[in-house]
This record gives structure tokens, C-alpha cells and sequence, in this order.
């Protein structure tokens, strides 16, 4: 059988992958009088006096809404909401198993920005949190703009945050490898949507000076006519000499390539030949990327987002962990100082174990967890959105 | 410990009722390439060129929303959204435990009707049923007419639907025992809110001739002036003789009442005596009734909401069932054939079984299950409204 049938079958016979059960292990009439009515009533009065108690009475302050509408769904596009839910249900698996987070999976038929924002807005009081997923850029950043910090829940988006963390982690590591320093390289990021977005601010946060974003059209740089919002700020933030071109002439003597174009192939041995010395090369389009490891012969350190090559980058390194502290201390919201924190916490785990074939963490790894929840928890009171 | 503390207690130990579980037992690195991606792509490829088949392939078909705006929980009123949400995860164990449905609590900040409507219907791809729950009337009815029907899924309104079914199901059962015909008794529903409006609806439905209604402003005629478009319908189908008066008024001669007041003690046993011979007295105003079963000295049958004294009149006795029957068949809507075979299906679980103090199944009765779901699974099909 192949990947195909295998994946189709196991849905067929699972009929969905996630349940709702009972925290209570035996239902009694006894104990559903206290559960439901008449008990739940006096939890209920409490929670009317002190709107605050629900986090205690509840299961909010550990549950939270993977938001989409299915208008960019993994690379297949905009698919709608219904062939959006498996990917939906797939990630609440990944946020129980690997951050113990409870995540219900909220597939919205409409696709409207205004819509999207009044919806999550007014399912704030059944969640703790917010991971919006698989929504198109700009209107992503857009929603997360318009909620994020408007809310007295985090609204966390890993298209953007968590690639961004997770991109940024593998490079700190792969530098350690090399020898190079974080502001001395030059980076060039491939793909302006959420993930080359979200890593380009992040590394712009850490220190990166010299950072080039190629979209489909070249080189994006202040002044070019067909720049909206969230591409002007990348301008902003890169490319101080205002260089034009396309990418293999952005590439000439970088010391790194990111790519999350969505282009399969587009990065060519010879383009790396171009590159500085040491070149870093990390093509993270899924399923298949830009260049293949095998064909990146003059690479130094070369990572995919592929589970069946070495140094998978790969989102699930963070986002259990990252929620987890984020509810651990009832975040109002999200900012740059928790995600550095976690991205220093996921680099550092493996920081004495490096190798050209070893950057990053396995997902399995059990330090994740407490070391990247940990560093979110310690950022969100540092900056002061704890809650709790 | 009385009441409260256990249930302020069990709840804090638990810190939530509910939990979202993984469906496959282990998840391996193999297994979760085809739960998620890359396996996951495919299957979604596959709901985008059916979306029909978000029923095969993902938990839709089994999961409902209990949607909520808190605006009238339990007999506390409007509560707000958080104090509703233990209510709500009470609402999804029952769901679970008797209906084997998974369904999860949606507490919406907005109370705003259209926004309601609005959001219920974008959450549509997620859910295979809505049950609406302790909204304010007539809102409720508002929004029950503004979705049930011009959705792919069915919206139950429980407070309105449920209430109805289990108190016209003991009716049924108690005039089986004092041996009097449908056709041929004058009720009385005291209380023309959810459970009021939706059991008025049932009993004429089922062919009940002589019925009346009481607010809080006595009996409701068509003519008098304060009635919305809800009462105006309860009017239309109820009170021929357009009787005026108060509640000891209506009741003189009077066969049963059913009593969904909100108000403790409205019933005395004098009234009761001037009631016909045999009265069935069904006092459903939770948690203490319109009057105690003890003072009810003159009634034939008495039923109450509590589990602590026989005859108890509960929801939980069919809206596991009805959702569990409306998924089965993928209802695209509710209607009044679906409740009346339900309606009967429950009541004749227990017919060579009945006494005075014996007139509905208890809800552990594991006959319930099978029989009020098969009865709504066909009277849907009948209908034409299974989409399955």
C-alpha cells in the first residue's frame, strides 16, 4: 500500500481522530448531581461572582480553538473549510501528545477577515488560547494584528510564529556548527507569506543585519510599487542597500537560504556553489522542497522539513511546548520576547550534542516540553502578560 | 459537606469535566505521518473534491456543539457566558455518557441574536448537529427559526424541543394510568418560555384539543395585547373559548398541569382539588418544583425535574438519543414528526410496566438509547430529511 491508501484507510476506520470523553474515570447518579444539575448550578453562581473562577472550574484553562478556514491549507491551497478539518484534527493530536493541551479543531465557512476576528472575538470565553492555522496571507497577519493583545486569551499563529521559532532555533545551531556569527551572516529568506513573514521579523529580533526576502516577483526592497502592509515592514527591516534582482543574484555570496516558497526545485546546486563559504541551506517546503538534500552537494549543513532526512525543521518542535507555557501562565497575549525565549530554550537543548546532521532536537525528544514551556513562562512574566 | 462544597470541590479537583483525546491508541512516528502530514494531504485532497466525505473521514459526523450565550442558565438567568460554560460541559458528559455523541461546550461572549445566528452558521463545517442551550426566549426561537432547515446539519434546541418531548412522553404514560384519552383532557402549561412554548407545540401536535397557557400574566387569548410572535402562535393553537383569568382560574376542572413556571410554590393543593377527578400534577421547575411532592396531597400522579422522588420529568432521558439519531441518519433538520416518535418511542419503553410512581424509564434504562434513536432515525427518514 502506499502513502495514499495508507493515510485514506486509517481515516476511513478511525472515523475521526479525536474524541471528547469524561475526566471523570465513573459516572454515578451521585456524582453527575454534582457534575450537572443541581452541583453545577453552585459553580456556576461562582463563576457569575467572579468571572476569573472559570479557570479553575473548567477545562478553559487548558483548551484552546485551532482556528482555519481553510484557505491555505498545507500546500494544496485554498481547499475550504471541510477539507481543512483532518489537518485540523491532525494538529490537536500532535498539541495533547506533545503538550498536553486540549485543542478543539474550529473550521469556519466563511473566509471574510471582519467575520473571522468577530468570530474568535466572541468565542473567547470556552478557550484559553488561539492557534489560528492554514489561513492566507495577508490576512492572517491581519487577524493576528486585530486580536492578539485585544483579547484576555493569547492568539497564537503557528504558520508565522511557530516557523519562524522553529527556522530561527535550527539556524542558531547550524552557525554554532559553522563557526559564524548571528550578526555577521547574510541570510536570504525565500517566500513573503506567513512562515518567510514570521521568520524574517524573528530574525530581525535576534540580531540578523543583513537579510534579503525574495518573493515570486525578486527581491523585496523599500520603494517597490506592489508592496502591501506586511511586505513594507519586511522592507523595513531588510535589505538596507535596496538590492533588486532575483534570487540567484540575491543569493550570490550569502551564508544562508531559507526557503519556504512553495516551489519545489527552485534552489540548484549551482546557486549554492554561489554562496559564501559554508553555505547553510535550509529548503523547508512541504512535502517536497526546493532542493533535494542528495542534490545539495556543496552545502555545509542542509535541513528539509522531511521526517526521512536529517535535521527536520519542523513546527511541532514548538508549538505544544509554547501553548503549554502560554496557558501555564494564562498569557493575554503573544510577543517577540516569549518567542526569542523559546527559540534560544529549542536551540539550546542539543547545543552540546551538535553536528552537521544533528541541528535540532528530535520532536520526541522529552526536554522539549519543560525546557521551551519553561522559557515562554519566563518571558510572558518578564514582559508582563502572565494572568497567573 | 453539603451540596455546594462537593460540587465546588469535584470541580476544582478536576479543574474541567471534559478532555479531547487522540482516537488511536498509540501514536508512533509512522502512525502520525499518516494521522498528519504528510498522510493528512491526501485526505484532504479527498474531502475537496467530495466534501461529503468530511463525514468518512473525520470526527464530524459524531461531534456536536452546545452552544450557549449564558443569557439564561439553569433558573439563574443571565449569568454570562463563562458561568455557563460547567453547565455546558456537564451538557457534553451526558451527551457522551447516554448518547455515545461527542460534543463540546461553545459559550459565546455576544448575546446579540443575528450575531448568533451569524456564528452558529460559520461553525457549521466542524459539527454534524448543533444543540442550542439556556438562551433567553424568545430569542431561542428567533434563532431555532433562523438555522434548523436553512443549514446541512440539524439545530435542537433542547430547552425547547427536549422539555417537550420527556413532558408530554409522561403525559402520555400517566393518562394510560388513570385511563383518560389525549383528545379528551384539558392541560394547563404554567410558564410560556422554552420549555413551556415547546411542550404546548408537542401537546397539540400529538392531538391534545383543550389546552391552556398561563404567564406571568395570566392566561394567554388570542387578542391580548403584550403577546410577541411566540405567544401569538401559542394563542393560535391553544384556548379556543378565549378564557382570560389567573392560574386557580384555569386550572378549575382542569386534568393536568405542567408546570415550568421558575417560580417555587405557585401551586398549592387547594388548587389541585378543584382540579378533575384523577389530577396530574407535573411540577418541572428545577431545582424546587411549583410544589413538593408531599403537599401535592389531591393529585393522582405527581412528577418533578428532582431525581430524589419518583417520576422524575428530565431532558437527559432524550436529547442523547435524538442527537444520536439525527447523526445516525445525518438529519439536515429537526421537525415534529422526528419529536413525536421519539416523544412515543420513550413512553412506550415503559408501558406494561406503569404506576402511579413509575411513568417514564429512569435515564440509566438502557432500552432508552435504542429506542427513542431508531424512532427519530426513522420518522427522518420518513420525512425526508436524512441526508444518510
Amino acid at each position: 500500500m502506499n502513502l495514499k491508501e495508507e493515510a485514506l484507510n486509517i481515516h476511513k476506520k478511525l472515523k475521526g481522530k479525536i474524541e471528547i470523553n469524561s475526566k471523570h474515570p465513573i459516572l454515578t447518579k451521585e456524582i453527575l448531581s454534582l457534575l450537572y444539575t443541581p452541583g453545577v448550578a453552585e459553580v456556576s453562581k461562582e463563576i457569575a461572582k467572579n468571572k476569573e473562577k472559570v479557570y479553575e472550574y473548567t477545562s478553559k484553562w487548558n483548551t484552546i480553538a485551532v482556528v482555519s478556514d481553510g484557505s491555505r491549507v498545507l500546500g494544496l491551497g485554498n481547499i475550504g473549510a471541510e477539507a481543512a478539518l483532518p489537518v485540523m484534527e491532525g494538529k490537536a493530536l500532535l498539541f495533547k501528545l506533545f503538550g498536553k493541551v486540549d485543542a478543539f479543531p474550529i473550521c469556519l465557512s466563511t473566509q471574510n477577515k471582519e467575520e473571522i476576528i468577530e468570530i474568535i472575538k466572541n468565542l473567547t470565553p470556552s478557550f484559553g488560547g488561539i492557534n489560528l492555522e492554514d489561513i492566507d496571507s495577508p490576512k492572517c497577519f491581519e487577524i493576528v494584528d486585530a486580536l492578539n493583545g485585544h483579547l484576555y486569551i493569547p492568539v497564537y499563529h503557528d504558520d508565522q510564529h511557530g516557523s519562524g521559532m522553529v527556522a530561527v532555533a535550527g539556524l542558531i545551531n547550524s552557525l554554532r556548527v559553522v563557526g559564524k556569527k548571528l550578526n555577521e551572516v547574510k541570510v536570504v529568506v525565500v517566500g513573503a507569506g506567513s512562515a518567510g513573514y514570521g521568520t524574517t521579523v524573528m530574525l530581525h529580533a535576534i540580531g540578523v543585519k543583513n537579510i534579503l526576502v525574495v518573493d515570486s516577483k525578486g527581491v523585496i526592497y523599500s520603494g517597490r510599487e506592489d508592496l502591501n502592509k506586511y511586505k513594507q515592514k519586511l522592507a523595513d527591516i531588510t535589505n538596507r542597500e535596496r538590492i533588486e534582482g532575483d534570487l540567484t543574484h540575491a543569493l550570490n555570496g550569502a551564508d544562508v537560504v531559507i526557503g519556504f516558497s512553495g516551489r519545489v526545485g527552485l534552489i540548484k546546486n549551482e546557486m549554492i556553489k554561489k554562496m559564501s563559504d559554508d553555505p547553510i541551506v535550509f529548503a523547508l517546503t512541504n512535502p517536497n522542497p526546493e532542493i533535494m538534500p542528495e542534490d545539495a552537494k556543496d552545502a555545509a549543513i542542509i535541513a528539509t522539513g522531511r521526517s526521512d532526512y536529517p535535521n527536520q525543521i519542523n513546527n511541532v518542535l514548538v508549538f505544544p511546548a509554547v501553548m503549554r507555557g502560554l496557558l501555564d501562565v494564562r498569557a493575554k497575549k503573544v510577543n517577540d520576547e516569549i518567542f526569542m525565549s523559546g527559540t534560544y530554550a529549542l536551540a539550546n537543548i542539543v547545543k552540546d550534542e551538535l553536528k552537521k546532521d544533528y541541528i535540532l532536537p528530535l520532536p520526541t525528544d522529552k526536554r522539549i516540553l519543560p525546557a521551551v514551556s519553561n522559557a515562554v513562562k519566563e518571558a510572558a512574566i518578564k514582559t508582563g502578560v502572565n494572568q497567573a
